[in-house]
């Protein structure tokens, strides 16, 4: 895979056909939306009408994976599968790797090329979660932020970086989900900073940190509520991964996906349907476990 | 103590004594420059000159600890430690509590009101380190970032907070060091993941994931390289620990203020003097350990 922009094609570029933005070395493909492998991580994505649940924000994409649907009439005929260019996808949102996002004129969105195809910059997969589609089918969505500022020079897997001496410091818009400090301040209050899941007290210099964790996020598109009913108290690598689907939680507060039990103050009602609704977030666990 | 916005008083408001920004409920003291216990944090600050070493660069503050002057001349006379107001900042660094910071007319900064004290929003301790000061004397500094976007609704500590069903998604405008993906990228290639302190492979849906910690930090302040030399695979919690002065690592690798020793690939070649820069950000490890 070859990160990360391309020379002589600047955000704006237009091109005619899938075959122009293949030969410009955008899009290695000329019709898989996803280009990337599951061990290398993705590399662009072609928005182009392809699924119903499809979202389009500008910066902000809902996405919807590969897999499952009718070569023919486009429609979801089976479960989506967390591989090929999913699995990519999932690779370049843990490795934070930037994505090209090409937008094509068969997209029913306001941001869509009237005619052709349009290199429209860097995203980021911010998120991956399982849902059940129009269809009635599960479906892998994939949040995508683009990566406001600047352009990020071209890199591929060949060398190993340079990096900068300088790293230069521009400012940039990002959104923002509002959190009430005052709620998380009182969450890590009451465990007194131990995580919930593994009962570490991480010590720094002055005190000792752990993070508030929503349950359900509460991001736009999920809407999860920022009060203690949807908060954890976690250390950092239980958030991450808590947040990855690398676990979960059942409704008797068992752990799924790793060992353990999460411990819960008696002053601490956590809102069981936020917990079923995480669980709906990362079936695999479920079904694998 | 009581964080954030106060009725009555927005960002701008105006106040001809310490007396008057008191008696408004913005900051407790009539001297002090930090208001806060450690136990608690603290909720405001005076920037109204008090010392040598603080910089002003409005959305970006870092400013300088108290203790160790004379309190006639201002002089630094003796190092600062980590204790009463100090101890109080780095706790609201810990978790994330909203400052109200109020400018006054002996400021040296552009920023600083003509006459009397001006508040001016809230901010946040990014972090803090210790360093010499002009004097020669060990000198703690915090590093303020504006918490930019809207007005915190205040808070006390007396009842545990409602929160939001429906958290507000704004933007704002950060100021962020660009990054080098590629860089972080080929560091967790390097170690396949695993963090260098402990081992951890964090597992999540789809693969693993790990940090790419930058031993001298790249912030604007430090100004530390964005490359391999300065730069560690970590897993979310060393990473945590590692920037808030939980423990640094000696020359030879060893780790200090935790038990154990840092795993370096044959390729790996940090540069020895960005460990050396880390360490002189938390001396107090090197004396208590």
């Amino acid at each position: 895979m070859a990160f990360g922009e391309v020379d002589g094609y600047p955000e704006g570029s237009l091109f005619e056909s899938r075959d122009e933005v293949r030969v410009a070395g955008l899009h290695r493909h000329l019709v898989k939306g996803i280009a990337g492998r599951p061990d290398e991580g993705a590399d662009a994505i072609v928005l182009n009408q392809g699924y119903e649940d499809d979202v389009d924000y500008g910066d902000l994409v809902i996405y919807t994976g590969e897999g499952g649907n009718d070569s023919s009439t486009g429609r979801q005929i089976a479960d989506q599968k967390l591989t090929a260019g999913n699995a990519a996808l999932v690779t370049s949102e843990l490795n934070e790797y930037p994505i090209r996002v090409i937008r094509g004129y068969k997209l029913k969105s306001p941001y869509a090329p009237q005619s052709g195809y349009r290199y429209d910059g860097l995203y980021f997969v911010k998120s991956h979660w399982t849902e059940t589609g129009k269809s009635g089918f599960e479906i892998i969505r994939f949040e995508l932020n683009k990566f406001n500022g600047h352009q990020l020079p071209p890199h591929s897997n060949q060398n190993l970086p340079l990096g900068n001496d300088n790293p230069e410091v521009r400012p940039s818009v990002v959104n923002k989900v509002v959190r009430d400090r005052a709620v998380t301040r009182s969450i890590k209050e009451m465990y007194d900073d131990k995580c919930q899941v593994c009962g570490i007290q991480l010590a720094c210099e002055g005190g000792n940190y752990s993070e508030g964790a929503h349950i359900k996020p509460i991001s736009k598109v999920h809407g999860g509520a920022d009060k203690l009913k949807n908060i954890l108290c976690l250390c950092p690598n239980h958030h991450a991964q808590f947040d990855r689907g690398g676990f979960c939680i059942s409704d008797d507060f068992s752990l799924i996906g790793i060992e353990g039990r999460l411990n819960v103050h008696p002053e601490h009602q956590i809102e069981i349907s936020n917990l079923q609704y995480h669980r709906n977030l990362f079936p695999s666990l479920l079904r694998d476990g």
